[in-house]
């Protein structure tokens, strides 16, 4: 949960499901959403309705001899539960802090915080990680015994999601430096 | 949705929504997802409830001056639907194909193609793209105009998935070279 930084968020509005990608943060047991207090998304589950938080991590393409047993290398984690609306200013301030610090870490304290009628204006709301499932896959391909001795390349294809050379914007005046906390990735 | 080729599956089970990763591959209007026949999500779908995939590429985390207009940059596809079970042979061998060459052109044409059997053990599903929406956001951050004085670094830092070096299966016999096709990176 702490190297990825978009989640997808699962849930039913009249019958019909969605999958809507996010950021997420997380404090200890809870795992934070955030969003405009206008969003559809956010004010369907601030009812309490059941939903579903996966996180997927893509580490490798496996590839196996055999089409049938190809498969990846990856870290997924699905929470399901209810959420609830965070009230607290001090919370949601830490909420925000973690959801900000998830996807690039030291900016939070460079930026300009949130001024009172930007925070009426976000929606927080935490999801306690009760029920959480975690899986895994690592390693080389698995292929049947009979498989292993024909002539095809096989093995990992390693694959990371990396942050490349900031784009300064356009009108940035006073040109101030890139920032270092940019190129310290995270995880 | 030619570019990702993880998904997330959205349904519901009992009342409580699901959000499952899995690799995808698109055919003309349909959209097909694949897995064991006896994968629990794979069961549920096949008897035609509504579902929900999405597809989310993340191309540039966008630091505006304020913690407030921070934004990311990314392309998505959310599709609706029911799916229904691929039973024609020359149907689901299409679909897999797509979903194999989604994730590395070049390769099913140098796998072991499937046996009856693992055709068998294969469950494929057909979403129709009928009911489909994008979601795309590029460009500099926007901030208010009285934040564009502050001395605040700003812009985008691009993100992209990359296939790293192939590590080779140790198991590997008779040295075969890695394949070129693992050099040119899709889309």
């Amino acid at each position: 949960l702490d190297e990825g930084f978009i989640c997808h968020v699962g849930f039913v509005n009249d019958g019909q499901p969605f999958v809507i990608p996010t950021g997420y943060g997380r404090v200890g047991d809870n795992l934070y959403i955030h969003g405009s207090a206008a969003s559809r998304m956010l004010r369907t589950l601030q009812q309490g309705v059941e939903m579903c938080v996966t996180v997927t991590l893509v580490d490798g393409l496996v590839l196996a001899r055999s089409a049938f047993h190809h498969s990846m290398n990856y870290r997924s984690v699905v929470a399901f539960g209810r959420a609830t609306l965070v009230e607290d200013q001090a919370e949601k301030l830490r909420a925000l802090t973690a959801i900000s610090e998830q996807i690039v870490r030291g900016r939070w304290e460079d930026a300009r915080k949130p001024t009172a009628q930007e925070m009426k204006a976000t929606t927080v709301l935490a999801l306690p990680l009760t029920e959480v499932s975690a899986k895994i896959r690592t390693g080389p391909p698995k292929d049947d015994d009979e498989d292993y001795a024909l002539p095809i390349w096989a093995g990992v294809v390693p694959v990371k999601l990396e942050y490349k050379e900031p784009v300064p914007d356009p009108k940035l005046t006073g040109a101030p430096p890139v920032p270092e906390y940019l190129y310290k990735p995270k995880g």
